[in-house]
């Protein structure tokens, strides 16, 4: 895949074809049957039905046949730890074979591992080692994605993981939008001392990421095995100072409380919440926080507890779906296959499936004015798919129906 | 991808490569870490240590490089209903939005739409909707195919598709074993009568089926949805008498002594098995009967018991591991997926995982003499593959790292 070449796309229709349009004053997937879609200078000047494109607005367009195949927005995976290096294979292969946390840890195993592996490695190495991945993803449509940081946990390396992140959107076709996940882990050097771990993430490291722009928005673990909701108030305090949004790990494992801390910093996503309350529901839904569901996670760790989906539902909280790629609890590069665990283990339906994977994956990251839909005025982010309903999308498990990729309107 | 060219391939040597050759003589994955294998004739003629090549064995054989890569066996996914017409996603649709399966199967859904589809469309039709499926296990590797039949139901189209199975064969690089599956499910219009129609699989069809010699073993669901011991018994008798191995749906919702049934037969295989007793996994070991996990079924249909793994352990029973792909209950199309499904939700080892998808799913097909390890003899069906170790094919989920697949020695 070359890289992104810098000139202007020239215009172009994408005609007969059946769009998902995920439009939110249309009810569903806001299927348009007889469509078309028409790209100038990267964005979408029009989307809907054929009939009613205007012929002026054409122009010179050139044309591309759709024959029927269906459209929809390119796939937002908006939550990802994908900069990563090395591998834990050989800790899941321990596992397997009965061993303990202690003796993974002793076998070298576990998120140090990866904070090890991350230090060692230059820019250039984590770049080399994630396009893979992200290569992995584009080719089932995805157009923006979501890049944490979190395995540096000191600001040379938290900088390193973003620049890397950052370069990942020079090198391919992708928009990237980074996170700054200082409070993630602690590492081994704090020797437990998280109060002043959390006082260096939130007064040194996060204002110098800031200031250098590496990050678009701050997440953190709210967790007994990490931080607790007053460590994170710290950090998100310190990210209001600088003028970022928030998003936040929570009530994974245990219900701290977490989505309600997101909810009060008006977080963009609370993510994880398989043991969010229903009063944690209801205060996403008023602060317009996105859920960000992450199947891959509780697939992988085998959890038991799924996500209050219902109490989302009831409340109005909008929810999106993402792969949550990362070494340690889900190795996932698929978000076809993630929307199928999601509907398959959280009875998410399909079509709240496909709209989070695009509509409110591009809430969770604040880019609902340019990404997620097909309207005029977005990103002409498109992908076009062989399938006869935009629910084998769902279904099928291990599959993937791309037939073509667009990304601002190239 | 172009069919298959009938000329003997020239001699070929792959070195510089890491083997996994799951030879039975050796520990583990039988590793051999600087190895070599020489292909001639489309047959593996070395495969070992690249010191202990015969020099005079490699002659003017066409040399490839391999970087240290891993080469493996070529997968073999040992339990499919791969060809079939249409597709179930609206089913699955319906089922995520609450509908009960009484309002399914009035909306058209169910096994019994499976049989309309593949009784309306022509045997090209078949092929022509299987293919991406196939090529979707191809590119992952897999050089070996079991295809059933069960979707006819009568002798025309049980036929069609295992005539369509056979012609998978001839269209790709990859070779097909065929099973016939009559006893899969009552057609409608039998109207009921399980005697009736058992009759008619055994003294009708599969003699009809074997004659023409459409099918290499006879498989039946034996279920107190499907078929009761008795009546299977019926259907393997005939296969008995018309020299055709046998294999069983065994157990998968219930313990109906499948596994002891298929064990008395010296069936090649019993799948499912989650309800399988220890006194089954005992007679299984007894008779050589291969048991074969399939954990994508029990994951889309969110069955909570697990195989007896350990009692298989325990007895000495061989575990092979496949997709069950189809349209009802695994509509799954990665061999590698289904890998770290049983890894994850079965607790399999890496190493039972991988001999599970060649060595030991090669004895479930009764090819043990030409498939499933690298050893002189064995057919030149490789997987070549960008890993750093063989766990890695476990651990990863929606990730392909072939890097080259090689059938016959090409
Ligand atoms: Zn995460
Ligand atoms: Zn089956």
């Amino acid at each position: 895949m070359a890289s992104i070449p810098d000139e202007t796309p020239p215009p172009k229709l994408w005609r007969n074809a059946r769009l998902a349009t995920m439009r939110p004053d249309l009810p569903g997937l806001g299927v348009v049957d007889a469509g078309a879609v028409l790209a100038r200078d990267g964005s979408i000047v029009f989307a809907g039905p054929e009939a009613e494109l205007p012929s002026d607005l054409v122009g010179d367009a050139e044309t591309v046949d759709c024959e029927g195949r269906w459209i929809t927005p390119g796939l937002i995976d908006c939550h990802t730890h994908l900069v990563w290096a090395g591998n834990r294979a050989k800790e899941f292969e321990l596992r397997l074979e009965g061993a303990s946390y202690e003796e993974v840890s002793k076998a070298g195993g576990g998120i140090v591992s990866s904070v090890r592996s991350l230090r060692e490695a230059s820019e250039d190495r984590l770049v080399a080692e994630t396009l893979p991945r992200l290569d992995h993803l584009i080719a089932e449509g995805v157009t923006t994605v979501e890049v944490k940081s979190g395995y540096g946990l000191d600001l040379e390396n938290e900088a390193k993981a973003l620049r890397a992140a950052r370069r990942l959107g020079a090198e391919r076709p992708v928009k990237v939008r980074t996170t700054f996940l200082g409070a993630h882990a602690l590492p081994p050097e704090a020797s437990g001392d998280k109060a002043a771990f959390i006082d260096k993430v939130a007064r040194e490291m996060l204002p110098a990421i800031a200031a250098e722009g590496l990050a678009d928005a701050v997440d953190g673990f709210c967790e007994g095995i990490a931080f607790s909701p007053e460590e994170m108030a710290l950090v998100f305090d310190a990210a209001k100072a600088a003028g970022l949004p928030v998003k936040l790990h929570a009530d994974q494992l245990s219900d701290l409380g977490g989505a309600a801390l997101a909810a009060r910093y008006g977080a963009l996503s609370a993510d994880h919440l398989e043991y969010t309350s229903e009063a944690g529901a209801a205060a996403m839904a008023k602060a317009g926080t996105v859920a960000v569901m992450l199947p891959g996670a509780f697939y992988f760790i085998r959890e038991k507890k799924v996500p209050p989906i219902e109490a989302f539902r009831k409340h109005g909280v909008a929810m999106a779906v993402a792969t949550d790629c990362n070494p340690g609890t889900s190795p996932l590069t698929s978000l076809l296959l993630t929307m199928n665990m999601a509907a398959t283990l959280f009875r998410m339906t399909v079509e709240e499936c496909l709209l989070g994977v695009t509509r409110h994956a591009a809430s969770a990251l604040g880019l609902q004015g340019e990404a997620g839909t097909l309207e005029a005025g977005k990103s002409a982010d498109l992908a076009i798919w062989d399938i006869e309903s935009p629910a084998e999308l769902v279904y099928r498990i291990g599959f993937n129906p791309l037939h073509a990729r667009v990304w601002r309107g190239r």
